[in-house]
């Protein structure tokens, strides 16, 4: 299955139609009509038929979308019908409060290592199980692990440095909590979670109206 | 100043230049060119050019833009020329990380409170400075200390109760790391953190490429 050109906001929807429609299986609901998926999703019914019009037809007129089906196959279209394997390299405050969140797992998405800088950190085992290793053991272990995504939640200079050894390791995919722009080659996806970017927005929306 | 139909991904790359335009301050660089400039930001120089041009003309033809200089006009595009009061509620293991945090301080976001709804962690008081009150004293304490901006680390199923609480208190800006959907009035502009929905988006993009 391949989809070319997805505007990546689509990808970002499917993710919140998702876990909307996760919480609505936990409530047992069977089917949900398109208003109501869409209002609890914070968009338009529309919107939601338009994401999902790039890969076919779901949902039965007339009656909506069955919840676990439409899971299911969002689950397909994201390539999120398999466990993916996450190492962590930071282990400051932010490293560790992530490290132990729920909300990761409970999406597929299993931490296998842990690495640091800190000699002081390095051998101590964290509360899932997994001991923390040098960042100099970093390749390695990627590799040995079959680790497919990196999460970087180091100062924001040692990031770059952290970036390279995960490439060279295999990781082509990084989620990088450090506030700075990382580079790597093409075949490698980043995603940024600087927050006072996001707070940057708010200010200016409440600056300047929106 | 009033811009209109500014898209929010040039607004978002205008916090990126700002924040490279930092770094470089710190380097004591008083001149950089577009190329340069672009290439730290990862983005090509045209981009950044066409992002100002909502704003006005910025740069120097032939010599590159005034570090100083346009690091001062984005903090005035995006209303940063001012710090910004922020509350923290849910002093979880990230709520506790994120106030810790010396990346809000540094960029003009000053916490000026924290609620928690766990009476043993009410009344200790942070690193910070901030004693933690309780979260039904949200809306009170919001008003007196003019907080403009909330952030939600709490469990999902709190976030909208404290959102309502939030946007009653005058807060017209959040920024949500809930794995929920939070609905608000108009006024208020919302943005979400939910780390797991930037992990879907990585693995749909090791999954069928980019």
């Amino acid at each position: 299955m391949k989809f070319a050109k997805i505007p990546m906001a689509t990808i970002n929807r499917l993710s919140i139609y998702m876990r909307t429609l996760q919480d609505l299986l936990e409530e047992d609901e069977d089917v949900i009509s398109s208003e109501l998926l869409a209002k609890r999703c914070g968009v338009n019914p529309a919107q939601i038929r338009k994401d999902l019009a790039y890969f076919g037809e779901f949902g039965v007129r007339g009656v909506g979308y069955r919840v676990n089906e439409l899971t299911n196959q969002i689950k397909e279209i994201l390539g999120l019908n398999r466990p993916w394997n996450l190492a962590m390299v930071g282990l400051g405050n932010l490293g560790s409060a992530l490290i132990r969140h729920a909300n990761f797992a409970k999406h597929g998405y299993i931490f296998r290592a842990a690495f640091d800088m800190d000699q002081q950190k390095v051998g101590k085992v964290l509360p899932n199980g997994i001991a923390i290793n040098h960042v100099d053991e970093l390749e390695e272990i990627v590799k040995e692990r079959e680790i497919h995504m990196g999460i970087i939640a180091t100062p924001a200079s040692a990031a770059q440095a952290v970036a390279n050894q995960m490439v060279l390791g295999g990781i082509n995919g990084i989620l990088n909590f450090a506030p700075v722009q990382i580079q790597v080659p093409d075949c490698c996806h980043v995603e940024n979670m600087d927050f006072t970017i996001k707070l940057d927005a708010i200010a200016y929306h409440l600056s300047f109206g929106s």
